[in-house]
C-alpha cells in the first residue's frame, strides 16, 4: 500500500516506511522504487512540490514477488490522483516500469492491471493484453530464508543465447499455458508452466535459489509435483520463492489431506532438509483487480 | 485427396498419383510422403497385403503449403479405415510425423485436426491442441514461380542458437497470437504474427524466398501491408509460398476496392517486378474440419 500527501517543506520526495518489511526498504530515494517513481513523476509534470509518500511494506522484499514493482505502481497512481495527471493504466505501466531493473514492464502491469498479462511490443510501444484469471486457479507462495543478492545479479546469469530446441520448446509452452488459462484448462497449464529450460535452468545453476538447489534438484521437485499431487511448481520472478499452482476445486475436499498441502508439506520439508527456514507461506489467487485507489489513509 | 484398396500382386505399397500437381509427386516409396506413411502402417501392423494408394494431388508441392503432410495423414486415415484399425486422431498424427521430415508435426496436426494447432510435448509425448479458427481469419495464399531445393536445405539455414532478446520477443509475440486467436482479435493476431526475427530472417536471408528477398525486403513488404491495408504478411511453411491474413467482415464491402485485393495486388507486383511469376493466388480460410473419409473414390 502506498500514500502520498503534500506537505510543508523544499520540493521533492521525503519517503516514510512501514508495516512488516518496513525495515528491508531503504529510505534512499535512488533505491526506494516508489521513490524513483515518484521522483519521475513530479520531474516529468514539472511539479514542484513537497510530497510525502508513505510505503506500507506488506509485501516480502527480495523475494522475487514483485513487491518494487508494487511499490512503483503505488506511487504512480496515487501521484496521479493527488495531482489529478488522470493517466491510463498504459501510462502507469510505462512510468512505474521506467524505474524497474532492466525496464521490464511484467511485474508493474500485472500490478496496475491485476489478472494475468502479456507483455509485447508494437511498432516499439508497450502492448499489455490482461487476461482474467481462471476462477479455479489457487497459488501458494513459499518464501525461503535464502539470501538472493540483486534482481540485477540474478538477471546476468541468464544465458544471452539459447539453443534453438529450447526456444522452439518455449515457444510451444507458452502457446499451451496461454490457451490452457483462456480455457480454463488447469491440467495443460500446470504441465505447461513448469519447466523453464532456460531461465529457471540457468538460474538454478548459478545456485540463485539456493546454494542446495541446482536445475536437477528442482527439476525433480517439479516432476514429484506434478505426478503426485497435480501441483505446479515454479520459482516466482527471479527467485527465491517458490510458487506453487493448484485447482481450488480440486482441493476443496474439507476434513482430508488436500494435495496441495502436502505438495507444501513436500517443499517446505525438502528445503528445511537442506538447511532453510520457511519465512512464509502464502495461500492466495491471481487478483483480478489492479492497483486501486483508497481514498485516506490513516498515519503520518 | 488420397484413396486406398487392396489389390492383387505382392505384399507392398503401389502408388498411382494424379491430379493438377501429380507430375510433380514421385513414384519412389521412400520419396513420397503417403508411401512412407502407407508403408510404416502395414509394416507396424503387420499387413502382408498388397495395397494401391492413389493420390490425388490438389496441393502445390514444394511450395511450403504442407502437401507432403497432407498427403501422409491421408494416407494412414484411409488404411486405418480399410483395415478396421481405429486410429485416434492423436494416433494418426504420431505416425504421419514420423514420417516427415524432422518429425515435424505441424502440418499433420492441422491436416489430421483441421483448425489452428499448437504442438508441444508432455514428459515426452505428443501434445496438441486445436483451435477454432476465427470465423473472420481470411487467407490468401500466393504462390511464386521460386524453387525451393528442398525443406531439408530450408532447415538447415535455421540458427543453431539464437540471441536471447529474440527469444523474447517470439515468446511475447506466440503469447499474443495464441489468445488474438480465442479472442477473435485479428488485430492483434496481424501484428503479433507478421514479424519472426529467427526463423524467417534467418531463411530469407539464405534467399529461401527468392534470390531477390532478402529479410529487409520482406520486413519493408510487410510493414506496408499491416499499416495500409491491415493485412498480415508471413511465409507459408518453409516457403515460398506467401501467407496474407486478413478480416473477412472488413473486406466484404462489394463494387470498391478491398483492402486484401490491394494486398495481394502489391505483392504480386513486387514478385514480378523481380522476375518472377506468380502460379497461384488462392483465396481461403483455415479449415475447421480435418482428414474426413469420403467412402468412395472414383478411379483406377
Amino acid at each position: 500500500m502506498v500514500g502520498a500527501r503534500c506537505v510543508d517543506g523544499p520540493a521533492g520526495v521525503e519517503l516514510v516506511v512501514r508495516g512488516r518489511y518496513a525495515a528491508e526498504l531503504s529510505l534512499d530515494l535512488e533505491k526506494n522504487a516508489a521513490g524513483r517513481a515518484a521522483s519521475l513523476v513530479l520531474e516529468r509534470w514539472g511539479l514542484r512540490r513537497a510530497v510525502r509518500i508513505i510505503i506500507d511494506a506488506g509485501i516480502p522484499v527480495r523475494k522475487g514477488l514483485g513487491a518494487s514493482g508494487a511499490e512503483a505502481v503505488g506511487a504512480v497512481v496515487v501521484l496521479s490522483s493527488l495531482f489529478g495527471l488522470n493517466l491510463s493504466p498504459l501510462e502507469v505501466v510505462e512510468l512505474a516500469s521506467s524505474v524497474e531493473p532492466g525496464g521490464h514492464a511484467d511485474n508493474v502491469a500485472a500490478s496496475t492491471l491485476g489478472g494475468i498479462c502479456i507483455i509485447g511490443r508494437l511498432s516499439g510501444r508497450l502492448d499489455v493484453l490482461r487476461l482474467e484469471p481462471p476462477p479455479n486457479l489457487g497459488l501458494v507462495v513459499i518464501v525461503p530464508s535464502i539470501f538472493k543478492p540483486s534482481t540485477g545479479a540474478a538477471r546476468e546469469v541468464i544465458p544471452k543465447s539459447i539453443k534453438m530446441e529450447d526456444h522452439v520448446r518455449g515457444l510451444s509452452d507458452v502457446a499451451m499455458v496461454t490457451a490452457g488459462l483462456l480455457f480454463g484448462d488447469l491440467n495443460r497449464v500446470f504441465r505447461h508452466v513448469s519447466f523453464d529450460h532456460i531461465v529457471e535452468a540457468a538460474r538454478a545453476n548459478a545456485r540463485v535459489y539456493g546454494e542446495a538447489y541446482n536445475w536437477e534438484t528442482l527439476l525433480e521437485e517439479k516432476q514429484a509435483l506434478l505426478d503426485r499431487y497435480n501441483v505446479a511448481l515454479t520459482i516466482s520472478g527471479a527467485g527465491p520463492s517458490r510458487l506453487l499452482w493448484y485447482d481450488i476445486e480440486e482441493n476443496s475436499r474439507k476434513n482430508s489431506n488436500r494435495p496441495i498441502d502436502e505438495a507444501v508439506r513436500l517443499v517446505t520439508a525438502n528445503l528445511e532438509r537442506r538447511g532453510y527456514r520457511v519465512e512464509d507461506v502464502i495461500y492466495t489467487r491471481p487478483a483480478s483487480r489492479g492497483a486501486a485507489l483508497i481514498t485516506s489513509l490513516p498515519g503520518p
